[in-house]
């Protein structure tokens, strides 16, 4: 395992609570905040204080145990009943990311177990190391799949330390094939309206003296036609049971654009990603964000009065233009039904 | 002739000079420059105040008659060389938009004759007229190939007034269309980095009243599979002879995407735009701009320190994803050197 790489955490347990970088903040300003009810970690999650599937899973199961912690005065049976409204809350903050209700599913699990406070927190703790351990594996395995030296990658939005519990996942990929070599050049889409890929991936990568270079998502297309880059590498919020995967808007031009151009495209997602009681792409609930997000850019308006916006936070690529998911369980060269199935039952 | 949206003149001659619409500071402030020197001129096309292949070259041929009018008191020899030493400063204010030397060498062609203001000055406003009058015309032909009504258009950058003598070319055509009843709904991209598409367009379009509806670049391709778009209409800064199409970054994304999706991909501009001169798209020079436009946004610095980012301002989209160029001269279906040479000799 190759932890060189590791230099952020995004979500801190504290004696008191759960500590959030606010990672809506950087690169300018790296401030935490402190989170000591359920809601409040609802709408950090729902207002991208913490974004990126599996640190929103974790943060969430975190918001169990403040739950718990904030009721220990309640009788087991009506702290079990408060517990289990503020997971509903929790539940509403955010729809594609399937991380969510599984970490919530695991935490209900536990709860009807045990409503001690210490015993929700070690499960917490153990989904956050668990996702932690995951993304060493998949760096490993993804960055087995980079066959030649020198070549660069392509990644969109950020799924580094700060979208996971740690090393992340297509960034983890990018950390692991660096560290062997496989790539001396990572570009960055920027991923607009929240500009994941300039303000957190380019910050991550800039901290682990891993060269990178930013691109408007525009000129992705250029870049793969120039044949500097070998694989496209992505993350992913929810993958279906056919191996259809939502990820960050964006995510879909990038995979219709590699195929045009014979670029492979990678998947990198935990099986906490993967949603196989959803069938397809078709079924995964596509969140749709404020306008104002486009209209304006930062702090600053930068669309003429009277536009409307159109601002889906997710996209699907279909299967078809995938050639490779890898999850901490294996790799799935051209996904199907069959093969995700075989790999989650493994 | 459809004359009814033609709100704005981003290219005002007056007696003393020049006068540019600054359209780095749309739509927040409408502010005029006023250049009363070449090289100001020059500046002010590399610096971004006037932009759109059309409008570059109109301001190109007024910066000939400013240089005349500096020099008006030397000798016509030697104001002639003085002004052909102008124009060389003229046509290294930008690279790739043919357009800019196309005009500038009609302005050499009448300098050859003259040396007077007065003639000048009357071969630049026949430039802008053209340019207009090729504009409504592209509008009706552009339109004649929507066959649908009510289907939306997306469009990319700005091809409007601004960019433009007036009325617009892939705008123009969207223009003729709205008021042909053949489209209620226009999506523009935003157009990274200078978000020409939410500043210009979407300004354009809401004092026209048609609907518009901005996207991050990322959106397209999920716009494109929801079947709401009948045509992708573009413009062009050059065209080269055998139909292949330079235009602003982020549209040969589109045109892929376009192709993956069945929606037809247009592309709009004036035969002042065509270079036959130049074999194909690999021979046309794509502009590399600062990474700083990448690394802020609007004044607001974005991205990470230590991070690099990729700026090139074009893209090339292969004629094979083209499935009409429309100029003022006519349509060119499935664009071949053949057609284009036909078109061009019509």
């Amino acid at each position: 395992m190759n932890k060189q790489f590791d230099t952020v955490r995004a979500i801190v347990w504290k004696d008191d609570g759960l500590s959030l970088l606010d990672q809506r903040k950087l690169p300018a300003e790296k401030t935490y905040l402190n989170l000591t009810d359920a809601q409040q970690v609802a709408d950090a999650i729902k207002d991208m204080v913490v974004r990126g599937a599996p640190a929103i899973g974790i943060t969430a199961a975190y918001g169990v145990v403040i739950s718990a912690m904030q009721h220990a005065n309640l009788e087991p049976k009506a702290r079990r009943e408060v517990i289990q409204n503020d997971i509903k809350i929790l539940a509403q903050s955010r729809p594609t990311a399937v991380n969510l209700f599984w970490a919530l599913d695991r935490m209900s699990s536990k709860l009807a177990e045990t409503v001690d406070v210490n015993d929700l927190l070690s499960e917490a703790h153990q989904i956050y190391e668990e996702d932690i351990e995951a993304n060493y594996r998949m760096g490993e395995l993804g960055a087995s799949l980079i066959e030649k030296t020198g070549q660069a990658l392509l990644t969109h939005c950020n799924t580094g330390s700060l979208a996971t519990g740690g090393y992340g996942t297509a960034l983890g990929v990018i950390r692991s094939a660096f560290s062997q070599g496989k790539t001396d050049q990572v570009y960055a889409d920027e991923t607009r309206p929240w500009l994941q890929g300039s303000r957190l991936t380019a910050w991550e990568l800039v901290q682990d003296k891993i060269p990178v270079t930013l691109l408007c998502e525009g000129a992705a297309a250029s870049l793969l036609a120039s044949g500097k880059v070998s694989w496209v590498i992505v993350g992913s919020d929810r993958i279906a049971a056919n191996g259809d995967v939502a990820n960050k808007i964006g995510t879909y031009s990038l995979a219709v654009n590699a195929r045009y151009h014979g670029v492979k495209f990678m998947v990198v997602a935990p099986t906490t990603t993967v949603d196989m009681q959803t069938s397809s792409g078709e079924q995964i609930p596509i969140e749709q964000r404020n306008e104002q997000e486009v209209l304006n850019c930062g702090q600053s308006r930068i669309a003429s009065e009277g536009a409307a916006a159109w601002n889906p936070a997710f996209d699907i690529t279909p299967a078809s233009l995938v050639d490779a998911i890898v999850t901490e369980k294996g790799i799935v060269l051209q996904p199907t039904l069959e093969k995700m199935q075989q790999m989650m039952n493994s």
